[in-house]
């Protein structure tokens, strides 16, 4: 755990335990914050993405993770957390034809509120999230818009903000980024891959290779050039 | 239960269970609206808002009533969820001189997010809550502002009206009312208020008469020309 005597600002960062969570913990390190790494419970179907945040939290010596049990599966809606089949060997233009049927309702509004939560008893100005408007286009709550609207609306939610403190900050690294660009600068940063987790439909734990999300992270590893660590499930053939 | 043949709109009601929220469903339904009504448990120190809720709903037949987890204990920082002692017996002057302690970090923000996934998965396109910006203008996300804010964030979020659909509402019938206005209201619209519940710090399920939210309370009653129905302790000496 980090030194308690330091005077690093404090960040709260969003923690999956996937690609771009783990790249997004690398970069607000880099940027010199202490890291509050938080993550969420909310009746995935597999328990392997929590396990890749623990090991990445160990990895980057965040000053404490908090993750916190939300019961979304109450509201149904989306195959994260329903017992819907996940679309495979989708191409690009598949996946961005509509909103993908793993949306989760108001996910990251959700999420984005509890880290501000946390951020406001911390006494922390920023937050770091790891959305990306390019390979996610079907998820209205990752676009750069929605980031600033949320902000604004934080702003005007906290104590310390509307009592004149310095505002609060989303901090949105990756948005622009494409995958290929993400996984360069993480490996860039130290981010052990294979510590993370994307697939939406593992077997055994490991990636199945063919849902949107492993096709997205297979090929952004082969466009940087750099060697795909990630364990897939021998069915995958890859 | 209601009609399940109804076409009459959705709404999802924010429910406390004290006076704000047992007013605002009243009005809801005065409005038109299938009641969906949404609770949480948050840690709070006494179960008796709750069990207010749950009277509330019987009495207005709500289609649904859901009561989500949240575990805002987790972060600390507020009279409500913490051992810090609810203040009394204060002035209106002192009462709005400052946050109140009993503010709780992000807590509308959070409320509001659930309500908007319960609203999508529903297909509802209306949210009611009983925010009051005069007799509470020490939280700020109780603000106008904060709600026309957090409205244009939640539609950017949304699947449903990012696709171009009709945009979602956060109605807050009661934002410029006075207590004893509210009062007023909700006995023309058949609320009993024996039923709710407004103490910080009851004494054996009684309101204590003498917290901020009690005092607030009594004079509104006072105010309105009407019986005070609440259910004090002897303690109180009212």
């Amino acid at each position: 755990m980090a030194n308690p005597t330091t005077t690093r600002p404090k960040a709260v960062i969003l923690l999956s335990g996937g690609l771009d969570s783990a790249t997004t913990l690398a970069i607000a390190q880099d940027q010199g914050f202490d890291l509050y790494a938080m993550s969420f419970n909310y009746g995935q179907r597999q328990s392997v993405e929590l396990e890749s945040a623990q090991n990445l939290v160990k990895r980057f010596k965040a000053v404490e993770h908090r993750t916190v049990d939300i019961d979304l599966r109450a509201f149904g809606g989306s195959a994260l957390t329903d017992d819907i089949d996940v679309p495979k060997s989708r191409d690009e233009e598949e996946m961005s034809s509509e909103i993908p049927i793993t949306y989760v309702p108001a996910r990251n509004t959700i999420f984005l509120s509890y880290a501000l939560a946390w951020a406001e008893v911390l006494d922390s100005r920023d937050i770091f999230i790891g959305v990306n408007a390019l390979d996610y286009s079907g998820y209205p709550d990752c676009r750069p818009e929605f980031i600033t609207s949320f902000t604004k609306t934080a702003n005007l939610a906290l104590a310390a903000t509307a009592d004149g403190g310095s505002p609060l900050r989303i901090h949105t690294p990756l948005i622009h980024l494409k995958k290929s660009e993400i996984i360069t600068r993480g490996t860039q940063l130290g981010v052990d891959y294979s510590l993370t987790h994307s697939c939406y439909d593992p077997i055994d734990g490991l990636a199945c290779g063919d849902c949107d999300s492993c096709i997205l992270r297979r090929r952004g590893f082969l466009e940087a050039n750099i060697d795909d660590s990630t364990r897939y499930h021998p069915s995958a053939g890859l």
